[in-house]
C-alpha cells in the first residue's frame, strides 16, 4: 500500500502516518520525491482496508499496490479450482453447458426443455423459481412448485439444476433442492446472502453485477471462500455501459483477466449479456475462443410465450446448433464438452 | 405501447399480435408505414411487460409510450407528496437536512455526533448498524448495540434515526428501533426487501443503486408502494461511470428529472456522490439550488479515526458551515431548513 | 417516425404538428391513445431530424422507427460489401489481418516488423506517423519520413499500407502513399475530415469512438458514403466503461450487432480494446468466433523499447501463434486468412 | 511514478528499470514489500510517459503520483487565472453568463436573440455557423455568412461573440471575426486543432468530450497553454452515462473538482448537459451554487423553430427567468455577473 502525502504535509503529519502503519502491522517505507512524499506499507495488506489511512491529516491518497482479495487470488492458489457436480467437473479441462428457460412456468415446459438440452449436449439445467422482476407487476416466478418440477427434470435427465437463490432465508429449501446456487447480478453485493452461501455446502455460481468492476467480484467471491465455501464458479453477464443496441455489453475482456487474476472457473451468459436471441450463438462462440470454462444459455422451448427472456431465448434447435460450433472451438484447444455421470450411467446402461 | 414489426413481417403474424393484443385487455391500432408496420396497444399498460409481445413472430421491438410505473408517477399524483417524521415533513416547502456518521462506532461518538449535527441543523440522525463493505475484511458494523446507542442519541436531541437495512429478516428489529428505514444502493433491486417494507408502516429512504435508471429507481419505489407503504423519499447518491477523479458522478440532473416524473421526496447524498470531503458542500449546495427536498451527509467528530468512510466525512464544524450555505440557498427559493417537534418542545420549554 | 404528444396536448397543438408532417414531405397517422395521442411520420424519415418535431407545441417525445441512416443499411443493400486492397478483399468469406506498429519510429523497425508479420500471416500493414496523443509530451510520430519508410517496407514485401490520418488537410499527402486511411476514435465524430475522405478514392478503416454508439458510428461511415467513397471498413477497438481492469471494453456484441444492421466490413482491434499484451490473443480469437472480418494487431519488435503502446504490442512471435489460432477457428467457418497479391507474386515467382 | 515489479521480477531486471529510470533524468527509490517490488522515480516526471517503463520486463504496472499536466495545475500557479474579454474577465469574483442560439441561422434571428440575451444579463453572446451534426442530412451551419451576422449582431449589442471552431483550418478566418474560439466536446481532442489554437491570441472555451476524464481534458489545455495560448477557459458540457432520461449527464462534480486542480475558469452548459428547456434553469442555478464561473446557455426567440437543439433552447423569457435567479445565488456568495465594457459604454452614456 503506497500512502501518499499531500505536498504540504508536515513532518508531524509524515510521522502520525508511519505511526498509524505501525499499528497496523506493518512496516514502513519513506519515499521522499520533489513534489510529495510517498510511504509505502508492507506487510499483509490484503485485510487492511485502505481508509485506514484515506482521512489521517496530510494524505492526498491511499493506492493498493496488490490485490484486495487473497483466498480467490492465483497469485496463492496458481492452480485452477475444479467444482464438482454430478460426476463431472467445471474448471478444467472441460466445457460446461448450463442451459434451460429464465423461469420454470410448468410441468411439461421445463422437463420438455430439460430433454432437449440434455439431447443437444448441456451438462446442466437452468430454470428460475423465484424471479426478480423490475416491475412488481411482472411473474415472480412458481416458488416451490417450480422447485418440484425441476426436481422431476433431473430425475428424468440426470442433469444437476442450477436455480437463483434472492435471499438468504431461501437457503434451507434451495439447499434441499438445487445442486448448484445461482447468485444473480441484482444479489452479487447482498452480503447477508453471500455469508450465508459462505457457510453452505452446496456450489455457487456467482453472477457479475451489472456495474461491478472486476475486482468487486472477486470481493464477493472472496466473501463465500471466506466463509468457507469453495466451490465457487463466476458467471459474466454483461455490464451497463451507454450502449443501447444491447441489454447489456459483454465484457469479454473479463474472461482473460479472470483466468489471470483467479484460480476459480469462469463462465458466461450470452443470454443476458446480449438480451437477443440472434446474437447469443456468435458471443457464445466469443466466450469459449475467449478461454471461457462454460456458459450459461436460456433455452425455451416456445420463446413467443415465454413469461420471461423470451427474446433472448434459444429454441431447442437453436441450441443444438450452438452447441455443434461451440464444441468445435473446443477441441481446437484440447478441450471437450462435459457430460453427468447420471446421465452417462443410464445411457451407459 | 408500439409493436414495431420486422419489415418483412406478414400479414398472419400481424394478425397475431393483434390478437395478443386483445389478449391483455387492450386495443390494436394499426399503422402501415413504408419501410414498416406499427402496431400501437392501447390502454392501462402500466402492469403489462413489453416482454409479452417482444418475442412473437415477426416483432423488431417494443417501445412504451407510457412510463411503466403508476403509483409513483406525478401523472396520476400531481401534488407532491409529504413524508411525516416527528413533527416535521418532507417533500414540502422545507428542507431536511439529515446527518451522521457512516457508522455507528461506540455511544459516546454517536451521541457526541447527534448533539453536534443537531446544533448545526439537522433534523435527524443517520447512522450504519449493518454495513454492506465491499470486502469481508472491513469492520461490519455494530448491530443491535449500534441501535441501542441511536436509541439513546434520540432521547437525548430528539432527532429521528434513519438507519440502513440490508435484509428483510432485519425489519421486526428495526422497526422496534428506527424511525426511517434506509434502503440502500447495493440493495435498491433487492426486491424481498423492497416487499417486505412495502408492508411496514415505517417511512423509507431509497437510495438508487449505482447503476439504476431513473425509471428502474421509480420501479423500486413504485414495489414499496404496491405493497400498501405510501411513505417513500428518494435519495441520489452519485452513478458509477467512466470518471474516477471522484467516488461517484452525482446526477444532479435527476433531481428536475424526479421533481417532474414524480411526487416522492428527493434528496441529495453529497458525501458518497462524490466521496471527498473537500468536495461535498459545492454538492450539498447545488443540490439545494436544484431543488432537492433534503440532503443526507456524512459527519463525524473526526473523521481521521472513522472505522469506515471517514475521507468522505464532515467534521461538525464543516458542517454547520454547509448548512448555514445551505440555508441561504434556501431562503432564495422560498424554503427554510426543518427541524424535529421533540427539539422544538426541548427547547421551547 | 413516432411524435408522442404530451398528455394534455391540445387539439390545436395536434394539428400543428400534423402539418408540420406534410411539410416535410411526411404522411401523418393518429392514434389516440388513454393517455396519450401518438402521430406517425410516415415516409422516407432517414434524413429527417427528430429535431424537426420535437419542440413543437405538445410534442413530448420522438421516436424513430427505423434507423437514420441508409447508404449503410444492410436493408437496403442486403449482400455484404467488399473492399478491395491490393489482389484481396475484406468482407467476402476472407479474414484479413492487419499489423504493425502503434508508430513508425525507424526504417529499421518498420522494415523488420514488416517482413515479420508477412511472415506471420499479415495482409496489410499498419504503422502511425501522426500520432494522436493525450499529452503535448509524448511522442508525436515522425511524419511524411515515416511514410517514406512505410513505403520502403511496402516495396519489399508487398504489403498494403495502413496509416491514420488525423486531418483534411492531411488528405493530399496521405492519398500518395498510402492504401487504406485510418481514421482514429478520437476523430470518428470529425465531420470535416470525413466530408474529405468521402470525395477521396482510397479505402477508409473507420475506428469506433470511445462512447460512439453504434448508431453514431454507422451515421459516420453514411458521411463517407454519402461523399461518394463506398470503400469503408469499420473497426471496433473498445469502449470507455467504468471498468478499469483493462485499457477499454471491448464491444464483442458490436460485431454480430454490425453484421445484422450493416453491409460494411467489420474488424476488430484487440490491442486496443484491451491494452495488454497478455490478453491479446484471446480477444483476436473471441473476435473471428463471433464472425468479424479481420483484425488489426499491434506488433512491435521490441515493445520493452516502444516510444508508445508498448505494453498492448505482441512480438512477432507472439503474433505469429495468435495467427494460428485465428486460422484455425476462420476454418471451423469455412474462412480463411487473405494474403495480397503482391505477396503472392513475389513468392508465386 | 511508482514502478510496481511482478512478483517474481527477478534482480536483473529490477537493475534494469533502475538505469531506465536515469536515462529518464530521474532519481530510483527502491522499496522491497512482502509480495512484491515498488521502485519510484523522483523528479520532474509531469513530461515522462508512463508508457516509458510499463513494457519494461517485470513490471507489472505504473502509477503516477503527480498530475501530468503542469502549466493547467494549480499547483504550480495557485491564484486563479483570468479570461479577459470586453472589458471583463472571467474566472474572479465575476460570473459570465454566455448565451445564444446554437445555430446561426439567419441575421434577424441573431440580432434578435442577442439583443434579448443582452436585456437579460448575458455577457456574450454565442451561435455556431459550422455545425459539427451526426448525420450528415442536417442542418450544416450557415459558414461565413453567418459570421457576418454575428458581427453585426456584437456591433449592434457590445456582446463579443463565441463561435465554435471545428478545423485548424478555419483559424484565420475565424480570428478575423470571433472573441472567443469555442471547441467543441467530438474536438476535444482534435490535436491538430489545438496546437493551431495554441499559437493564437484568442481566447479558447475548451468544452470537456462526451467521455473524456478530467484528466485527459486539463490535458487537452495543457496543449493550448504549451503552445502560448493563456486564455483558456474550461465548460463542463455533460458526459455519457447509462442514463438515458436526459441527453447527457451533468458532471457537476466538476465544477468544485477543477477548482481544486487547476487555475483556469470553469463554466457550464447546462443545455447540452441535460439536453431539455425544462431542466435547464436547475442545472444552472446547480452549476453557480457549486462555484462555476459562467454559464453557456442556449437561447432561441422561437424554439420550436429552430433548425438545431430547439428542445434545449430557453426562450428569452425563460432565460431571463434563469438569469435571475442565478444572480441571487451569485449574490450569497458575494459574486456578480458581469458586462461587457462595450454594453456599460453604450448604456453608461
Amino acid at each position: 500500500m503506497m500512502i501518499i502525502m499531500k505536498s504540504n504535509a508536515t513532518e508531524e503529519q509524515i510521522e502520525h502516518v508511519i505511526q498509524h502503519i505501525y499499528e497496523a502491522g506493518l512496516r514502513p517505507h519513506l519515499s521522499r520525491g520533489v513534489e510529495t512524499t510517498v510511504i509505502g506499507a508492507i506487510g499483509e495488506t490484503h485485510t487492511i482496508p485502505t481508509e485506514r489511512f484515506e482521512c489521517l491529516p496530510g494524505v492526498e491518497a491511499v493506492r493498493r499496490i496488490t490485490h484486495p482479495f487473497k483466498l480467490a487470488s492465483r497469485q496463492f492458489h496458481p492452480r485452477s479450482s475444479l467444482v464438482t457436480l454430478d460426476g463431472f467437473q467445471v474448471g478444467g479441462e472441460g466445457i460446461a453447458i448450463i442451459a434451460g428457460p429464465c423461469s420454470v412456468e410448468s410441468r411439461t415446459q421445463i422437463i420438455e426443455t430439460a430433454h432437449a438440452v440434455k439431447e443437444a449436449g448441456a451438462c446442466a439445467l437452468r430454470g428460475g423459481v423465484f424471479k426478480p422482476r423490475t416491475s412488481p407487476y411482472s411473474f415472480q416466478g412458481l416458488g416451490e412448485e417450480g422447485l418440484e418440477y425441476l426436481a422431476e427434470a433431473r430425475a428424468q435427465t440426470g442433469l444437476p439444476i442450477v436455480v437463483e437463490i434472492m435471499s438468504h432465508s431461501q437457503l434451507p429449501l434451495m439447499e434441499t433442492f438445487v445442486d448448484v446456487l445461482q447468485v444473480g447480478a441484482r444479489n452479487m453485493q447482498n452480503f447477508d446472502l453471500l455469508r450465508a452461501i459462505g457457510k453452505s455446502q452446496t456450489p455457487v455460481l456467482l453472477k457479475r453485477g451489472l456495474s461491478a468492476t472486476i475486482e468487486e467480484w472477486l470481493m464477493s467471491a472472496e466473501y463465500i471462500l471466506a466463509g468457507g465455501n469453495e466451490q465457487v464458479m463466476l458467471c459474466e453477464r454483461g455490464i451497463r455501459t451507454f450502449e443501447t443496441a444491447t441489454r447489456n455489453t459483454t465484457d469479454i475482456n473479463a474472461i482473460p483477466v479472470l483466468k489471470h487474476l483467479t484460480h476459480l472457473p469462469v463462465l458466461l451468459d450470452p443470454s443476458h449479456s446480449t438480451g437477443h436471441a440472434d446474437y447469443v450463438a456468435a458471443i457464445a462462440r466469443a466466450a469459449i475462443a475467449a478461454g471461457a470454462d462454460g456458459l450459461l444459455v436460456e433455452v425455451h422451448p416456445d420463446p413467443a410465450h415465454a413469461l420471461s427472456d423470451g427474446k433472448q431465448s434459444l429454441t431447442p434447435e437453436q441450441f443444438a446448433e450452438m452447441v455443434e460450433e461451440v464444441r468445435k472451438i473446443a477441441q481446437i484447444f484440447g478441450r471437450h464438452l462435459v457430460q453427468p455421470a447420471a446421465e452417462r450411467a443410464l445411457y451407459g446402461r
